[in-house]
């Protein structure tokens, strides 16, 4: 059969494990030279493919794509973009096919979550709309886990990770000192919508007393009456509370704790996540000493601690995109489907990107305890095996040490096009 | 000679590695059974030698206690809690001799920073004061690298690792996402007085235009105008921004940035830390899209991160500790004594607890450079091999194994005595 060049391009907020994703997509198209001529990477997302702005991915050595498995953030450049619609935007996918025919790009993958994944079924729509050739595949990606259909997605395992053992290590720490000093602790985690990242942060202790003792999840409306009756019988029983929270928690209207209305002296919006706002709450209406934490990009980057399954489900769902890609199934989403909870068996299947585009996957209710404030056995037969397993990247000078590409432009064919 | 027991405790703001101490201390005391019979921990420092409360260390396995090296907090309970002056608060001291001797505990040895190595100081003069026999000396601990004399403190150089490293992993996040989104970035480290863990996020990057691009020093007055100046400059030259602030940063006038004396409409002090404060500062002023982090605990607690170079003093100290008592040394700490950068080497040395106790050690001005927003050669010099080398906990079921604690408790023989 015909060669014919592939673009790959990363999408949306980054991961620890996106660029082994990546790796997995380089690394297969480079096992079939005889379809796949080179792979050209969008500088920063779709943007890359509308202004023409290519990376020839040829100039990077086996040895460079292979760092890319334990590299973290987006290698090629990220973007927060989204493809209007095709019939009242036009010509930005008439673009599209300019740029891809001048290159011959027949191939596209796109490493993204769901809205990338909208980005993905518009641009598989070429071929049948537009009639250029060209079969689409997205490659899954996110923190969040609210990708539908796929078990998990890629990205999630190793924060869950990264927020357990941070929530092991920091409630070591406060119960050292809650004798005579801090008594409350409470850490931020992302997850604007979806709770996955807090109830990973469960996964820290089981037994009685254990921490942490709160889970605050954005699917459970803030009470602040039950949640501070909470914090108080924990420090009673145990002399300390440990208090894991989504960035996402709100209150019944939908208000976010974190945007709690309130200005400073200056009349700005009050600053600060909803650790600090959480805190502060706890030394209002009961006094206790507090330290709190907000992770922030530290747990999607945090790469030396990433979870190996992880990592193994990230490289192969890039290759997997690839055979999808050479097998001819346009519109498809490699997703992994769960064999089997213990021993934890998954495997890579093809899922229609029309099921996948627009929908987030929240958490179900039989995942969250009763009183809302933490997670089920179910929760935890599904989260514990996404943890598992180190993958440790290699260290220079006491540093992780990272990919570093040379990032080879492609010569520009077209005239500039303004995005 | 004969026999007589042991007490250890932890005091102050715990570490990553002070657990490895405690296993230096125990191990090096198990080593010599015809001198030291039993060691007795101090539940929650000092504390728990004035209220008999002792933990009987021999109930646990050679297994529990060398698991102690990779266990992150303060295993026996620390405390922030100073022994007032003899002179004025007699019957403390007489309290701690009575303890001392109701179960014959002749080794004093306490696991802190500056305000314990006071307490340390205090108790060791039992013996010339009040004639009780007692050889005490004081284990190095402290993340904030403030204590004197000693090269370095354990606990500094496993936070300076992950500051380094949780640096240089957000930096490529903001990297791949600044083309259309966040442009800067802020963490936030601890340090109230003295920058050196703001210093470590300097290890991060060194070549031109590398993360962190600033980073904010208590040492240095914070100037507004001068740090948007640089955040601008960074936006405009490398499309991104990312700053490790101290939560020490001030004004010229001593006030610190995070109490800024601004209130919520509640009439309440503005929740949150430097980092938030400074975020904010550079969406007012420059309009710029931001992200920001919070460490706290994370970064003092992170053992799954911790630099071996760290656990192997931290342990050190404890060991030198037991020899210097067993030689009699009353009154003295072992510090780390710098031999050569390159090859890094270093030994232990006694240290007079006099010259120690309650003195500060600062960053030198030659250690800062000179416009006030990154280390020089020789902080780089420094600081380098304290974050060589890894020792990754064990693993189990995903997450870091850390040594559980029977802690049998001694047989109380006095009366109540209430602090």
């Amino acid at each position: 059969m015909a060669q014919h060049n592939a673009f790959y391009a990363q999408s949306g907020g980054v991961t620890a494990v996106i660029n082994a994703s990546a790796c997995g997509v380089i690394e297969a198209c480079r096992r079939h030279p005889d379809r796949i001529g080179k792979v050209y990477a969008g500088h920063n997302g779709i943007i890359g493919a509308l202004t023409e702005d290519l990376i020839d991915v040829s100039h990077e050595s086996d040895e460079t794509i292979a760092a890319l498995r334990h590299t973290p953030g987006g290698a090629f450049g990220s973007c927060r973009y989204k493809l209007k619609d095709m019939e009242t935007h036009r010509t930005q996918y008439e673009r599209l096919i300019e740029v891809f025919r001048a290159h011959d790009i027949r191939y596209f993958f796109y490493n993204g979550g769901g809205d990338s994944a909208d980005t993905c079924l518009k641009v598989s729509q070429l071929s049948e709309k537009l009639g250029y050739p060209l079969t689409a595949i997205h490659v899954p990606k996110t923190v969040d886990n609210d990708l539908p259909i796929t078990d998990n997605s890629p990205g999630f395992g190793s924060v869950a990770k990264y927020i357990a053992t941070s929530t092991l290590e920091a409630s070591l720490d406060i119960a050292s000192m809650c004798a005579t000093s801090t008594k409350v602790f409470v850490l931020e985690v992302m997850g604007r919508h979806a709770g996955w990242i807090a109830a990973a942060g469960a996964l820290a202790g089981n037994g009685e007393g254990e921490p942490p003792h709160l889970v605050i999840f954005p699917e459970v409306p803030f009470d602040r009456s039950a949640v501070m009756a909470r914090v108080e019988e924990s420090v009673n029983n145990y002399g300390y509370c440990v208090i894991v929270v989504s960035e996402g928690a709100r209150y019944e209207d939908g208000t976010f704790l974190a945007d709690s209305g309130n200005t400073d002296a200056f009349g700005h919006r009050q600053l600060g996540g909803v650790a600090p706002t959480l805190a502060g709450m706890v030394k209002q209406d009961l006094g206790y000493k507090y330290h709190w934490a907000v992770a922030d990009y530290l747990q999607r980057a945090a790469r030396h601690l990433a979870s190996k399954t992880d990592v193994d489900q990230a490289y192969a769902v890039g290759e997997k995109a690839v055979e999808l890609a050479l097998e001819g199934k346009n519109a498809m989403m490699p997703a992994i489907k769960r064999v089997s909870d213990d021993p934890y068996e998954w495997r890579i299947e093809a899922a229609p990107l029309a099921e996948i585009a627009n929908r987030e996957k929240f958490m179900p209710r039989e995942h969250i305890r009763e009183d809302g404030f933490g997670i089920t056995e179910a929760c935890r037969t599904y989260l514990s095996p996404l943890i598992q397993g180190e993958d440790f990247p290699p260290f220079e000078n006491g540093l992780p040490k990272v990919a570093k590409l040379i990032k080879h432009r492609v010569e520009r064919k077209l005239p500039e096009f303004k995005i």
